[in-house]
């Protein structure tokens, strides 16, 4: 770029263009963050004004409608039928065929809307003052791109990494309630292998504890996820009496801990083998732990913030940047733009509060199916067993099996 | 870029470029993102209009049944030859010969297609606009590149970050399997060093027990794996009967588990040692738990979405945003841009489900082969130390040791 | 670019443009890292210049004060309402209005203004330059941005990085703050499921055991989070003469370590229940150990002050590399530019301390709560259960277990 | 960029710039992936052609056979002196001299000097097109940069994040061989403080316990990495006949465990304790595990593959993407692209199989120093305490422990 | 660009730019790769000719010498002080002018002015070319940066990632030393809570296993950190004899793990018990383990080299790529890159060793300070609890405490 006459180069190089070369100097002299803050003016005053005006604040309420309704939506867990079609090639037609129909989406409306109104504002003004519409002391709002495209790998990789940091909560979370389920089958698997001399009262005590095994992540769910009905879950595993106990409570999960805690307590067991139950429950305290921690501390709030004043930020400026480039294009360019990274923060900012995402009903359901197969199944294993040993050593004692049992089903 | 003269400027670069400077303005008071609609408008229509014309359906379904083909492919081990030619400076040239018969390549044909075709129908409109072989009022379909290349590092990002998420999926999996593989081979080895008196009855006990723990695997593989036939895989370890049993539950590797924690109750043992080898079982269950989990919980399906609209959405404005830098060439950019992020899509679709890409039938057999390597060899050990022991101190009363032992082979 | 005429290509090239085309080959012998070493000395003496001008010193100072503020504000555990604030489609908003009252940004003002004066005097000096007021041997401060390209993405990686790092330590944190009160927790359940038969001692016993357990996460709050008043916390839970001897020792959390460790060891117990009581106790020490090592040791202070020099070498520079672009728009590209990377940093600077930022104090309560509630509900199940047993047999002697049992409340 | 005159724009921007313009409507409706499908052409018959011309196929054969060479090279463990050279400022110098000797470099000759000859070809018919030398329907290939601008990131990312999964599993091997050493030296350190009553042959049975530990990583070594000599490794550690016995197994760790097992049931231990020592050998079923699975279970195969052909398919098409910009600088470009990417690749290939790279010889040999050194010290320790024991109380009887010990040495 | 004539076309875009456009065609003949080539002759020949003449050798060796000043500095833990210095706003102005004085920064000297020698050495040649004031023949290099462009985030990413593999190093240090200090503040805490009935003689042995444990930290610093004194860190701890035997011992570590378990030996403990405390040993062993591995294993030398190369290379080349954007000004862009790319790899190299980095004296002396610190408020807190169970119930025999304690201070 031959710049031999500065001066000249100056003034073809200005980005306010006023229509006067004589006012060059002027708007120099002006303070140069101005058209920024002048930028943001309109934003802020059109949205605070929505404050008061109930015409425009159905829009943001609407949306936030729609999303909360999503989030009560129950998640099912994926079958292999879902994987297939996960995994099929029409997959990329289908979520573009359900993008209006998307929950996400919907909600992105007053955010991307607002933005696009902005750039269209902009655009607008840009070219009444390009068709010398108005007077010749508006300047034309347009800048050098060359900051944006520096800064652009900055703002894309503190959105995909906030995006990464609520996905490993949701990897958390998960992994919390694999282990609170595979512990609850271990300890139902360690109770129900547990043969005890008094079969009457025993086998009561470890039906109800088997029970109260299986209530404990239903309780736990219903902790984690807001607005559950705590009564219609429990009440085919709990007796009335037990439930009301567990409603009354203000901790349940912790509740149903007691049960299950004071029941070991009652069962006839030798010491170390009651120790290694006990120390079992380990697992849901460290559930219950990671749980409460997932729900009460969010990623960083500053963290947060600082990645949603960014993007608004650098959409705010966007039209400004792109016009020299694009004219009128720039109202579809920030539509596009804004849709594809506020859409990035959303989901960012859905996973981060990881239970209602998570199938939790099924997996209790499934933790329950699998539980009671167990229960069915231990008898007829015993019995091939008996027929074995009889096989092997006719008339054998069998430690501590009692020579009939019939009790479960 | 010199401004003086804005009317002008704005003609120059505006981007519809209408034949008839009179519509720049009427096309500037239409919504500004009636291109980015119209644009979405033809793959709709074609794609939708897909479902009643069975003529064009054939073509993902095809493209989806190489892919399920793909997906029960058995799996091998690596050996150290596999190391070899993975590491040999020819692969590359390997890999891309063998390109056109990939099943990962092949399930991409529908999306690339698409997507190549709506670029060339671009290209197509925008050359007949050009040569002016349409009514002027058609614009020219054309924008800056720059809103492109802002977002571009974003859309790499999520779709590496995406793939990354579901590598570590395929981590967990094969770590979970792991344990499990070490716990079971641990389990045996705590099982074949027990000797009890009663050689008889317990020596019988044992060896289905081993039978049982090679089994465990086997069940937990069959079932994750859609499809698979847990008979065949079992009939060698299990007799008929025990077999029936499992085959008739429900949740098969839960059997398998009943099975193991009864037979440990019969064995006779010191109390301290049943402990210790019933808490080896919680590998199983946390086996189980991982798999059941990573099956039925996927990635955040917004987050998978979200990935694959952004994509869409990429290739479907492409040629728009090429049209200027490359016009006629904007079709074959489009097929490899399109070809290259979708596979990087597509893989990590792939791995997301980690176990149909695991070799877990080599890893069952291993395993299997590992402890009747394990029975073969502890005669001979034993041999050997009853050997050293008499060279130590002639007649030691060994403990808990069968002075013959001729049971094992 | 056409070249044809390599003498003429230099000087159209030449970036400083000396006003007289003479000087251009002297300005190529002078040193050429003149400019950048000329450009950072005004920084560093107007700075430098702060430390005796009490004028100017206060704008840090207020900046840290605003910043220690922050720092001590008690942080809450979000509840289900936040949490719907936090994903509400207008939380964008929000955050924008609240930006001029955040401490974090307010804690950016001295180096984003001063390195915006900087750019401001950097565009006036060459104003005057272009604009011939200067003498002749004034050259221009420009240069091509293609290096600042190149090198762009990795210092957005370094400093997302990093970021990423203090959010690791943050999550660390979290962590051993959870492993404390879960093991908290369990420990207080397996103290109340011991019930020893001289209930009127170990009762009292048991009940001061819980108070220390509720008290140690205090007293580790207390160590960890900088000018806390541990008195007034703790003088709820212990008695004065224990919160003497806490407060007296140097070392509190082990203080109260001690006390839990000898009452386990006056409770009447069975020698392997003990064990494991005391081993719960490990959760504590690592608990400690986490919080002492994040307090004690940061990210590897070079690779922190990589950072930061890295950061502000770029921003001095910046403008330079902008003038041609740009003009006096560098002032705001550079004051938007070292907004968003400068609150990148001071957002890893400020989660690198991960204790002021968790919500320890509503921790340490949600803790006590739950403990207060186990013992509170721990009658009732009692109850509940003695009922059952009752109904399944009558006059069962239950092991271990006061037919009277009326201490807790 | 004005476009008054589209037919005019559309020549001036087209990229097959065809020496008559009446073919250029030719050219448009002739498929537009013919350039790059016509591109691959001549790579894939030249090196196809390579396989039956012995005169060509030496050179990647001479490649791999130099990493083979490199693959079997023994690493040592780094000491103080390697780290000083390691972060000394010569080190860069001292890499770049080493480079043309370096394996890693060598092997990559083949991939990148057939992707620098198909440029060079490229760059000679483009030539030969320009100065028409080849009949006017001869095309010239070229095109935009744009599409490679914007895949580009995710080229980088893709290529960066497969070496950090290889990375992630050369830690995971580094992990899993820390752990079986860390293992082993603790069993060893119990089987030493075991000190039983009946010292003469329990004595011998410890020594050869402690060998047989010992034995175990170099077993594990030698199972591992293809191509030890397992004979030669453990003739000093283990007796001939042992020695034969672990050499006929197919499965030669299993069958040092085997021996360990054994061996821990003849010791004279009480029952706790045999458990304890047993528990240990847990670590090495785990090693076994990981060192297995790491061998056996690549990176999904399609994830390399993936990034294989991306990578070769950049480089084929780059040329065409540069000519524009750099005539016959594309050369050199590809050269270095090629050069510095495939290295990239390379590097990840090879450290994913992390045994090859990992100083196991050394480890073991480290391990077998510590333990030797223990039993050394072991005595001397015994002494000590005796001496401070006699000072304390004189005569008091010390718990289980021999009056005279000498048969450690 | 317009190409209607390829001829012209080609020698406009010329990057040799010959004096004599009949030479173009010469040019282009010659083997493209030359100017790269010819280009690292220089810096090779000047490096490699260091070698002999002593009169430049002496900057690097001096370099090497700051920075091992540097490695052997004392690191202290951070205070709430240092914590508010590292988030003060003007902690970006300390940084800066603790540049020059930096160790990090001198280290850098070498490479950092090779490269910008490199850089000055081209562009005199260039000038000369461009002046003519050499023969037509010399060529002009330059090129165009498209192709660096497209590789910059491959470098990027490369750099940033290995500096994070070794960070994680760094972390992974740090937690393993946590385990180690936390392990043995418990097993201070068990074997303090440990109180037989023959005071004396055990009271003895308790007070030197508290010391031994104390002293394994230290040891283990001296294991791991090159050129400590053992002898002095240790005489405050260990007797005069015991230290003798430390120092002589060839695994100072493991000699300290040998005295802690003879000890544990003679203690009068129940068996289960001194199992605990055996088991606690673990940690002492596996904070051995991960601390020789990290000090024997760097990152794969593979990985390292690529990336030293690859910087070297890419700024070897960038004063050409840069020649045409920026012409003299590609010194100081070569200064200003090479400093910073340079600067992330050599913070990576630095934390790569994470021990040197680790306030490990601190760390020791922490430990120290709160075991002494537990021992001194034992016999306190013994005392408020006598007292207590006196309030409760009066003349209650304690289990297994002595009646009276006075040898604790």
């Amino acid at each position: 770029m031959t710049n031999l006459l500065p001066a000249l180069s100056l003034s073809s190089n200005s980005q306010f263009t006023p229509q006067n070369p004589l006012k060059l100097y002027y708007s120099h002299s002006s303070p140069p963050s101005l058209p920024t803050k002048f930028l943001l003016l309109p934003i802020l005053c059109s949205k605070s004004a929505n404050s008061p005006s109930p015409s425009l604040r159905w829009v943001p309420e609407w949306a936030d409608a729609v999303k909360e309704r999503g989030m009560r939506k129950r998640r099912a867990l994926y079958t292999p039928d879902d994987w297939r079609a996960h995994r099929s090639s029409s997959r990329h037609l289908r979520h573009l065929l359900s993008s209006l129909s998307s929950r996400v989406i919907l909600s992105l409306i007053p955010p991307v809307f607002s933005l696009t109104a902005v750039a269209a504002a902009l655009a607008l003004y840009n070219s009444a003052v390009s068709l010398a519409w108005l007077p010749d002391f508006f300047p034309l709002f347009r800048a050098s791109s060359l900051p944006y495209q520096l800064t652009a790998p900055a703002l894309a990789l503190l959105l995909v990494f906030r995006t990464e940091a609520s996905y490993s909560r949701f990897v958390e979370g998960r992994k919390a309630w694999m282990k609170v389920v595979a512990g609850a089958n271990e300890l139902a698997g360690m109770v129900m292998s547990v043969r005890g001399n008094n079969c009457g009262a025993d086998a009561g005590v470890r039906r109800e504890l088997l029970n109260y095994i299986m209530a404990f992540p239903v309780a736990l769910k219903c902790h984690v996820i807001n607005g559950s009905d705590i009564r219609s879950d429990l009440q085919n595993l709990l007796e009335e009496d037990d439930l009301s106990v567990v409603v009354r409570s203000k901790h349940r999960p912790r509740c149903i801990i007691e049960f299950i805690s004071q029941s070991l307590q009652i069962l006839h067991l030798e010491e170390p083998k009651r120790n290694s139950l006990e120390m079992k429950i380990s697992c849901f305290h460290e559930g219950i732990g990671v749980c409460e921690q997932l729900m009460g501390i969010p990623i960083p709030l500053s963290y947060t913030r600082l990645t949603s004043r960014f993007l608004v930020l650098w959409h705010l400026t966007l039209p400004v940047i792109l016009w020299d480039d694009c004219n009128w294009i720039v109202v579809p360019a920030t539509f596009i733009s804004a849709a594809s990274l506020f859409c990035i923060e959303e989901v960012g900012v859905l996973i981060e509060e990881p239970f209602p995402m998570l199938a939790l009903d099924d997996l209790c359901k499934q933790l329950h199916d699998s539980i009671r197969e167990a229960m069915a199944i231990e008898n007829q294993v015993h019995v091939r067993l008996l027929a074995k040993m009889k096989g092997h050593s006719d008339g054998h004692s069998i430690n501590g099996w009692p020579s009939s049992k019939t009790e479960q089903g």
